[in-house]
């Protein structure tokens, strides 16, 4: 009897280590500070000890896996944007020119660029890995966006790249997306998996009018009637109404956590993702940090399901990684808070007692 | 006729500049992301630009003042900690061990401790800057806690420091505080200067008990019954209900902003120094960024009554200009992304038009 990589992967997959973060709470409650008065720095230090299963608060070295596909749901005009830009905005991550540079640049987190699946071939760049499913997925609204196969395929991609990055002494993961049509399937799975309603888990994504977001409103309650999801099934959902960046990166994100890495996650998309990786491997939700709460409406009913609190709050919608790599540095300074605060006794500062 | 140096800081106090906020926002709406969809950050590099009078987006270059003094209030028993720990913490941030040097060396931040008055004299220590007023302040329960001269005195240090960081090429500017009681002292500012009731605006500060509580909302009572302060009458307020470090800061506030230097408020002391500068100076209320929102009570209706949104939202209630230097983060992060993105031209990407 053989085992999957994806089979073998989840079985690795455990719970934070509760006794390093009472052991991290312990070391914050000596330094020179009222007890908890740093809030949700000192969860973050606390979890990430437990996530890990190291106590040493040792400065993160960070990643951040952006994977980019195609949708054939796009041809339904649920974006504000024409399809080609998917491929030109993997060559914009190539150059260093996007947003997700320029803020990974600030956190210091290495930008990993997959291309999952975009409809035409990119020219080959070194800078982008290709790990095509197909060109693009199917339109949903039809038929399954892709085949079962197909889902594990990309998802297996996801762990193996999470593996690699992990391997090579990465211990801090984040994931982003780019794809135009997947506010669309994320939309979709999101109404699959927490069964909210199809008008209240979707939003204006990159910026359509009423008409384009009455259309996805539409596209969603069409999808779930075609396909009736079962929401236990992570990868069935996925092969149903993902995308092949969407299904990679639930890949990266169980990839992550077998390895004891915690994934920050990004905004929708990424959430999408991760809500999946966690029907898969229920167990996977507790080693996630939500960056961030999108604009895009179905976001706060995806967090929720996953069980995290996102740490930000800036109204953004961009994706590609850019609100996870924002919340990298507050994991920094969480750490650094553990590693270099000065403690009661050794600062000779009285404390509660008196 | 002679003019004080606080009457001519407040007459080089100007508005942002509208143009320059657009001239950013022209040049963000080109780069390669859906417009608007960097959320608040696109807003905090519009208005850097408008409070600078710069439209560089150069890298800020960043100091956080931290001034302590001792309050009379205190013998009030209204905090969790004995009243030495003021100048104890004060050595701690001279040897660099506390949470805001380790946040503020995250942040790249210049870390300037100021000695406003601490009961005890301190030992001279060339980090530490000597500006006392007075050997802590008077229980302002009994009769104001200052006199208005020394709270001009108090302010003018503040301006003082602010304009030599200036003139040194700082850029941004954070405020930070530290002083057992103070909580006690702004929830008394914020009850006179919001007309907010006394239990609405008191909270645990340190960590205060039940008892502890009731006590510091009865003193808030007392203290407004026996002063009945002016809300229009920033200086008088302060003299009565205020602290040294809690003036010198407004004075931080008004200096920095007359400099044309964006001020990042911390938290709830911060925010009652920043309220009272703008009774003082109106205009001063639009070049202040504020960093964070605090777990403390009256937090919320003083960044209600400064007119100022805060980026983060973490929990915190440590103040010494911890979420001021958290926030700067996102300053460099929406700056670098005003620098440092790729066109739509340049990058060769499809733009909504397709």
């Amino acid at each position: 009897m053989t085992t999957t990589l994806l089979e073998e992967t989840c079985a690795r997959i455990r719970e934070p280590d509760a006794e390093l973060a009472a052991e991290t709470q312990r070391r914050l409650d000596a330094k020179t500070k009222p007890p908890g008065s740093l809030g949700r720095l000192e969860e973050l230090a606390c979890r990430f000890a437990a996530i890990r299963g190291d106590a040493s608060a040792a400065p993160p070295r960070k990643a951040v896996v952006v994977m980019g596909a195609d949708h054939g749901v796009a041809a339904e005009l649920v974006s504000a944007y024409p399809q080609e830009v998917t491929a030109q905005m993997l060559l914009n991550f190539a150059r260093g020119g996007a947003a997700i540079n320029v803020l990974a640049r600030q956190a210091g987190a290495r930008v990993v660029v997959v291309d999952m699946g975009v409809k035409g071939a990119l020219p080959p760049v070194p800078e982008i890995r290709s790990e095509r499913v197909a060109a693009g997925t199917q339109n949903f609204t039809r038929g399954p966006a892709m085949t079962r196969a197909q889902a594990v395929q990309a998802i297996e991609v996801g762990i193996g790249i999470a593996g690699e990055l992990a391997a090579e002494g990465i211990t801090l993961l984040g994931v982003g997306d780019m794809g135009i049509g997947n506010t669309t399937a994320s939309s979709a799975l999101a109404a699959a998996f927490t069964g909210a309603p199809a008008d209240e888990g979707s939003g204006r994504g990159t910026g359509v009018d009423d008409a384009g977001l009455r259309r996805k409103i539409d596209v969603v309650r069409r999808a779930l009637a075609l396909h009736r999801p079962d929401p236990a099934d992570g990868v069935g959902t996925l092969a149903q109404l993902g995308g092949f960046e969407i299904a990679g990166l639930a890949g990266v994100v169980l990839g992550g956590v077998a390895a004891r890495v915690p994934v920050v996650i990004d905004g929708f998309i990424c959430s999408a993702a991760a809500l999946a990786a966690t029907r898969i491997a229920p167990a996977a939700a507790a080693s996630l940090i939500a960056s961030h709460r999108s604009v895009e409406a179905g976001h706060r009913a995806l967090l929720k399901a996953i069980g995290q609190h996102p740490l930000l709050d800036l109204d953004l919608r961009l994706g590609e990684g850019t609100g996870a790599v924002l919340a990298m540095n507050l994991v920094d300074a969480a750490l650094a808070i553990v590693r270099e605060m000065a403690t009661f006794a050794s600062a000779g500062v009285s404390d509660r007692a008196g």
